[in-house]
C-alpha cells in the first residue's frame, strides 16, 4: 500500500511589516492627543506596546488588530475541508478550480483518519479513489468537459488555495476550529496556520486558541471536558445565568 | 433508465413588506429635508417612487438598494454549485450538512448536461453513482461516522438550502452567473431566483440581467457574442480605451 | 426657553413577511434530508419553530438568524451619534447628506441630558446653536457652497438616515449598545429599535439585550453593578479563569 | 493671520513583505496543478509576474487582489471627512475618540479651500473656531464630560486615525474619490494615500486612478470633461447603449 502523505500542507507566505508597531500604533489613536503619524515614528519599548494591546484586546476593542492580515499558501486538503473555509466570509481565497485545471493520472486526495487507522477500510478506500479517478478519465476521454466531468470527483479530492485573513479574523478562526468539536482536518490546519504565525510572532501565541482557552469556560452542547462547562461555572459560583 | 429532475428547485420565501417603498424612503433621505419616518408615512405615487429609484441607481449610489433582502429556499443543486455560490460572502446561506445527516439509500444527485444528453455516458454516469452509493453504505456499515464517510461522495450529491442576499448583492449575482461564461448549473439557479423574484415585483426585472446588458458592452475575455466588445465599441467610436 | 424634542425618532418600517417560519427553516435546513422548500410549505406549530431557533442560537450557530433584515427610519439623532453608528459595518445606511442639503433656517439639533438638565447651561447651548446658525448662513450667503459652510456645524446637528441590518447584527448592537458604558443617545436609539421590533415580533425579546444580559456576566473593564464581573463569578466558582 | 498646515497628513506605515510574488502566486493558484507552496518558492521573474497580474485584474477577477492589505496613518482631516471615510466599510478604522480625548486649548481644525482663498472670510472662519473652543472650554469647566461638551465642535475639528484596507478596496476607492466630484478633502486625502503606495510599489500606479480612467469613459451624471461620457461614446459608435 503506498504511503500518503494526509496532512494540509501550510506556510505563511506574507505578513506585514512592523507588525507589532502598527497594531500599537493603532490602539493608541483611539486615546491619545497624539498624531499616529508621530507615534509611528517614535521608539518605544516592546514590552511596552505588548502591555497596551493586551488591555485593548481584552476589553474587547478588536478592531483594533483588524490593521495586521496575513497571508498562508495551503495544498493538500480535502475539497470537503475547503468548503467548510470559504465559510468563513472575512476571509480572502484564491482556490485551484477543477473547472479550469484537469486533473491527469490519479487525482490526490485525503483519508480521513478514521479510515487511514483500519488497514482494510484503508485499502477498499485508495482502490476506490482509483475506480472514481478511471471514470473521471473515461468522461474527459469522451469529450466532456473538466468542468462536467469534475462531478464525479469525491469530497477527498486534495484542493489548494491561498488564504489571507486579519488578526481578528484568525483568532475567530482558531477560536472556533481549534474546538475538539470542529472536524478533524480543518482544525489541523487551523492549528499549523497559528504555529506558523506563532513562530514568527510569539505575542500571538497566546490569541491563538480554542474559544474554551480564551473566555475561560466551554460554551458547546457537548464538552470535550478540557474546561469546566458554563452550566457547571455558575452552579459553582451559585450565581443564576 | 430512471427519469430525474436535474434542475435547481428555487422558491423565493422571503421578502420584506413595502419593498418600493422602503427603497424609494432610503434614497430620498440623501437628498432631503424631510425626516424618513415622515416620508414613510405619505402616499407615493408608484411612478413617482419608481422614477427616483431609477435615476439614483443609474448614478451608482447602490447602497440605497441594500435595505431589501429576499431569501430563497433552494435544493437540487450539486455540491460543486453550493461550493460557487457560498464564495460570493455578502449572502447568508443555511446549508443542509454532509456532517450531521446521514445519507439513507441512494443519495440524491445532479446530471450535468453534457452527460445527461449523451445516453451511454449518462447511463454510466447513474451506474456509477449507485457504485458511490454503495461505496458509503458500507463505510457507514462499518462504523465510520457520516463525517468521514462522506468523503467519497462526488461533486454531484445535491444539496439544499436557505439563502438570503440584499438587492445589491443580487444584482451583482445575476450581472456575473447570468453570463454565458457561468457555469450552466448556476446560471440556471440564479435564472430562476431572479424570476422568481420580479414575478412578485416586475420593477426589478430591468436590473436582474447579466453584466453586458447592465452596461451596454461586453468586458470579458471571450465573448459570447450577445453584445458588443468593450475594444469594437472603441474602435467603432474612434476613442482610445 | 422653547421646549425641544431631545429623543431620537425610531419607526421599524420594512421588516420580512413570515420571520418566523424563514428563521425556522434555516434552521432545519442544517440538520435535515427534508429539502427546506417542502417544509417551507407545511404548518408548523410556533412552539415546536421557537423551541428550535433557541436551541441554535444558543449553540452559537448565529448564521441562521441573518435571514431576517429589518429596517428603521431614524431621526433627531446628532452627527455625533451617527459617527458612532455608522462604524457597525455589517448594516446599511442612506442618510440626509450634508453636502447636498443645505440647512434653512435654525438647524435642528440634539441637546446631551447633562447639558439639558441646567437651566442655565442649556440656555448657553441653545444661544450658541443660534450662532453658529447665523455663522453657517453668512458663509452660505457669501457664496460658500453648503458642503464647505457645513465646516462649522457642530457635532450636535441633527441627522436622518433609513438603517437595515439582519437580526445577527442587531443582537450584536443590543449586546454593545444597551451596555451602561454606551453613550446615552446611541443607547436610547438602540432600545427604542428594539422596542420597536418586539412589539412585533416578542419571542426576539429575549436576544435584544445588553451583553451582560445575554452572557450572564459582565465583562467590561469598569461594571455598572447589574450582573456579577467575570473575575468575581470565577472567584466565587473557585475556578481559575 | 496664522499660518495653518491645511492638508492631510498621510504616511504608509505597514504593507505586506513580498506584495507582488502574494499577489502573483494568488492569482496562479486557481488556473495551475502545481502548489502554491512550491509556487511561492520558486523564484520568478518580474515581468512574468506582472504580465499575469494584469491579466488576471483586466478579467475582472478582483479576489486576488484582496491578499494584499496596507496600513496608512492618517491625521489633520476633518470630521467631515472622516464620517465619510468610514463609510467604506470593507477598511478597518481606529479612530481618535472625541468620547475620551478632551480638547486642550484651542482644537485643531481644517480651513475648506473655498474660504481658505478668501481672506475676510478665512479671518472670519478662524475667529469663530476660537470662539467654539471658548465655549468647548467652558462647558468643560462647568463639568460637562468631553462626550458632551464636543456637542459643541464642528465638522470642521480635526481628527487622526489608523486606516487600513486591502488592494481591491484600494483601487475602489481610488476609482470612487480620485473623480472630481468627491469632496476636495477626501480626494486630496485618497491622492496621497495613492502616491505613498505607488512611491513604493510602481506597479501599482496604473490601478490608482479615477473610475473614468480605469473604464475609459465617465458615467457620472455630471462630467467633468476629462473624459468622453458614456452616452457620446455610444453615439460615437452608433451602438445603441
Amino acid at each position: 500500500m503506498e504511503e500518503r502523505n494526509n496532512k494540509p500542507i501550510v506556510k505563511l507566505i506574507s505578513k506585514p511589516e512592523n507588525m507589532l508597531k502598527t497594531v500599537y500604533t493603532a490602539c493608541r489613536t483611539c486615546y491619545s492627543a497624539q498624531s499616529p503619524v508621530e507615534m509611528y515614528e517614535n521608539d518605544v519599548d516592546e514590552e511596552k506596546m505588548l502591555k497596551l494591546i493586551r488591555n485593548v484586546v481584552a476589553s474587547g476593542h478588536h478592531s483594533t488588530i483588524e490593521h495586521i492580515q496575513v497571508s498562508f499558501a495551503i495544498s493538500n486538503v480535502s475539497r470537503a475541508c475547503t468548503h467548510q473555509l470559504v465559510r468563513h466570509r472575512l476571509m480572502s481565497f484564491s482556490q485551484k478550480s477543477q473547472r479550469y485545471v484537469q486533473e491527469k493520472g490519479q487525482f490526490d486526495y485525503i483519508i480521513p483518519p478514521t479510515i487511514d487507522r483500519n488497514p482494510e477500510l484503508k485499502e477498499k478506500f485508495i482502490s476506490f479513489m482509483g475506480e472514481i479517478s478511471n471514470k473521471y478519465q473515461e468522461f474527459v476521454d469522451a469529450g466532456i468537459p473538466a468542468e462536467d466531468a469534475r462531478f464525479v470527483l469525491p469530497n477527498a479530492a486534495s484542493s489548494s488555495l491561498v488564504a489571507s485573513l486579519n488578526l481578528r479574523e484568525l483568532i475567530h478562526l482558531a477560536n472556533l476550529r481549534l474546538c475538539t468539536r470542529a472536524q478533524y482536518e480543518i482544525r489541523c490546519m487551523v492549528k499549523d496556520m497559528c504555529e506558523a504565525l506563532s513562530k514568527e510572532e510569539p505575542w500571538l501565541k497566546e490569541y491563538l486558541v480554542p474559544k474554551c482557552e480564551a473566555i475561560g469556560f466551554c460554551d458547546e452542547h457537548k464538552s470535550c471536558g478540557r474546561k469546566i462547562t458554563k452550566a457547571e461555572l455558575f452552579e459553582k459560583a451559585g450565581v443564576n445565568c
